[in-house]
């Protein structure tokens, strides 16, 4: 074994130096993506194509996404269940769109143990069909109604290309499957949904969004209407970060889902889906990291505040136990760790929690035990303030608040900034060539005009905002035809 | 429509008198066991061969598992991730033993979209390859030990027969899967992890268990080791309810799983793994019920306390206040909701939530609101309590104790009542022949005489137990084949 030897204590070398090893964001955006994802161990390659693995770091993440978004879900008057993980390819058949979507890209089960089975299964891409199969069952008068389903999952899509977060073979989500009485209590929950997103992604993770209506031919396989969270990344580009369907009657009428109403007449039901995943943690990396790596959102970071004891000789034990102190002191209230490692460098630490994203870094040395006060650095700004002990609840407070809000408004001074409104399809075209940022423009509502801007600029209609940046009048053109607008539009590349 | 309104109005009709329907337990404790797990609506039969859905109050009881079985996992140093759902075959084929035990079983992905793959994968039924391979990439040093990882996820095993929570093609569980430097260090986390089940299983979920090590033919396909607990159900049948795995080195040197030590040696790292399923479920509905159907402990009961208000003509808002006067006072406290609906009688209320296991039932009427008190139900004993209000926040506390110990003592006696040493295999038969309970016996350890017994008994040796009920002496002979007993194995039949 002396050569593997010799490679595994390379690989204990290489650690020592790993923080240097992240490519510029200015370089190589993409390449900049990776290496965080890999060095900051959000998540890693798994020995199966287009799958990953989510490591402790990035799974800490999703719990805590999954916590905050899960009590809102459940104050809406959600709950929870779980619906099997295979589709008989006879109950994805059923409804037409839905399974011309989804169908080129699920993965078949066609053999359990040694025998071929008689229908083929998809492994769940999406949960509609079981559900509904389920809801026709369960529901029989509006006194059933209406039904608040919600269940955390895997789902399978066999992609192309696959990029850790963004884009898997296998990723985790939640879906939301509802059924109502009429078609304005459907209405209503779609948007309830929506904005129960909307709350989500801005205040718990400090990313601005644009909320609004897709165009039919980029609506959800099935739906009547689909509304979408549009948020955009550091590279100017959109990343879709939730959606919320309005499925009409669609399902309800291929999976016969009636019930009998007071009125004592049989009906369909109306129903709603909506979903958001783990491409979150996409975002969170596109929106808020930086050179030095990630930069989390205090509410779902896994830890908030790290301790780095600056253990000189002589005086190690009192410094770690005054670090000990801070870290008991506070572990009830916030998600707080220290860093005792004692073959790491505290400048080496640095960068790695630095890389690592994790909000305030306080640093603990005998000179600062002296004079009762401990440092504090602000990982979204780079500030350092000197903190009295007596002041560290206030100001660990305060400064969680402000790394929030900072992260915020520079995401949404970002997004701003970028976004212009084009008056020509040149300037549009031209937009779209440098990659950077969104486009509002005016749109006569024919696909025809979307296909062709979709396959010469590369830019899609992200949404319709639900709130108009202005008026629409009859000066606007639409942008490509230069018929009459009927609406303005949110275009861009898209992740 | 109108045949189908029909039907939809006679099933509206069929739910008033639902609670009616469970088959004695007495008469047919199989068919109790699925009227229960359907008209409790823990789970419902999916269109899919052999899954099943796991409905919001089956649910809910899964999540209070989930909170309080994750909360001692991370106690205990561990941290979630997530691994893929997919492994290739030939990462499965890698470990001889262990793809005998499980390729029988297994779900076979063979086409993405419309491609034949060119490895074929499958739907993983436990996690320790794809982990391994893993582990092998990312542990290079004695710095990097211990790994203390655990998964929540779904898992496949193409079982032949299927019942709802005791044995589906899908199911959620639990997995850990650690890395040690040491056998001792394995060996510790094993007998950890096995301890930390049974404080949950007995503590929380009011389930007694014998504790124990598995016998050579019951271990887990590629461990060294396997320990278990067991547990007695109703009718006597012994419950599996988790498991924990002393892996040895098997998995790390078949994936190369190596570190360098602090001596500069190159070693293979010793490993674990342990689980517990949703088949906990079924234990709790097979050690607690009744005639009267589910008979939930209070520390994982979706609902601890119902409040039913007797809604007399004239008091109905009076009533109604008082009652939501109570669910607002300790909501914060317990998991307490109120049953208002005016379409069912108080009395089929009471089957209602008795069929679905609440610990306690507090029902408000006029008479008790003039009187200043509320009666209380419990669950476990059918005992009524007049409570004056002012008593309630300990009176509250009190009784949810009492009906956990309540559970814990009655099924504790129960199998106290049903476990018996027998001193001649003849004993042995005539007990498995009543199905009922545990058999005591020494054994000699010879696997032969275990595979008799169970062929002809149908008995297998559930555990050899850690504790041993008395001490093994020369006058011991082996149940079966009289040879010299090396010591005292519980048998059972088992679900």
């Amino acid at each position: 074994m002396a050569e593997k030897k010799a490679d595994k204590a390379e690989k204990v070398d290489k650690q020592e130096g790993f923080v240097e090893h992240i490519t510029p964001r200015s370089v190589d955006f993409s390449q900049w993506y990776t290496d965080v994802v890999l060095k900051a161990e959000l998540a890693d390659y798994a020995p199966v194509r287009g799958c990953m693995v989510i490591r402790p770091y990035g799974y800490a993440i999703w719990e805590n996404i999954q916590a905050r978004l899960d009590r809102r879900i459940k104050e809406t008057g959600h709950k929870n269940a779980y619906f099997p993980l295979f589709v008989p390819e006879s109950l994805l058949r059923k409804e037409a769109q839905h399974v011309e979507g989804f169908a080129p890209e699920v993965a078949w089960v066609t053999h359990g143990g040694n025998e071929e089975l008689a229908e083929r299964l998809v492994v769940r891409p999406t949960s509609e069909t079981i559900i509904c199969s389920m809801y026709s069952k369960w529901i029989k008068s509006w006194r059933d109604l209406p039904v608040l389903i919600n269940q955390w999952a895997n789902v399978v899509r066999w992609e192309k290309t696959t990029r850790p977060f963004l884009r898997t073979a296998e990723f985790l989500w939640q879906e939301g499957h509802t059924a109502h009485r009429t078609l304005e209590e459907a209405t209503e929950e779609t948007l309830r949904m929506l904005n129960v997103y909307i709350d989500f992604v801005e205040n718990d993770l400090a990313i601005p969004v644009v909320a609004g209506r897709k165009t039919e031919s980029e609506k959800f396989a099935g739906a009547v209407d689909t509304y979408s969270l549009e948020a955009m990344m550091a590279d100017g580009r959109a990343l879709q970060a939730g959606t919320s369907h309005n499925l009409g009657q669609n399902f309800a009428k291929v999976f016969d889902i009636t019930f009998l109403d007071e009125d004592n007449q049989l009906k369909y039901v109306w129903q709603t889906s909506w979903g958001v995943s783990t491409r979150l943690i996409g975002a969170i990396i596109m929106v808020h990291g930086d050179e030095r790596g990630l930069a989390l959102p205090p509410a779902v970071a896994p830890i908030q505040v790290i301790i780095v004891p600056i253990m000189t000789p002589g005086h190690k034990e009192e410094v770690l136990s005054k670090a000990r102190e801070i870290r008991e002191r506070f572990e009830h209230e916030y998600r707080i760790d220290m860093d005792a490692r004692e073959e790491y460098s505290p400048g080496w630490k640095f960068n790695e929690w630095e890389l690592r994203g994790v909000p305030i870094r306080l640093e603990v040395g005998p000179r600062d035990i002296k004079a009762g006060q401990v440092v504090l650095v602000r990982r979204d700004t780079g500030e350092k303030l000197t903190v009295k002990e007596e002041a560290l609840p206030d100001t660990l407070r305060d400064v969680l608040n402000q790394v929030h809000q900072g992260l915020y408004n520079r995401a949404r001074k970002f997004m701003d900034d970028n976004t212009h409104e084009v008056s020509s399809y040149q300037e549009l075209k031209e937009l779209m060539d440098t990659k950077r940022g969104f486009a509002i423009a005016p749109w006569c509502g024919d696909p025809a005009c979307e296909a062709s801007i979709k396959a010469e600029t590369g830019a899609t209609i992200r949404c319709i905002p639900l709130e108009q940046p202005r008026e629409v009048t009859v000066e606007d053109k639409c942008i490509f035809c230069n018929g009459d607008a009927k609406t303005l539009v949110y275009l861009a590349k898209a992740y």
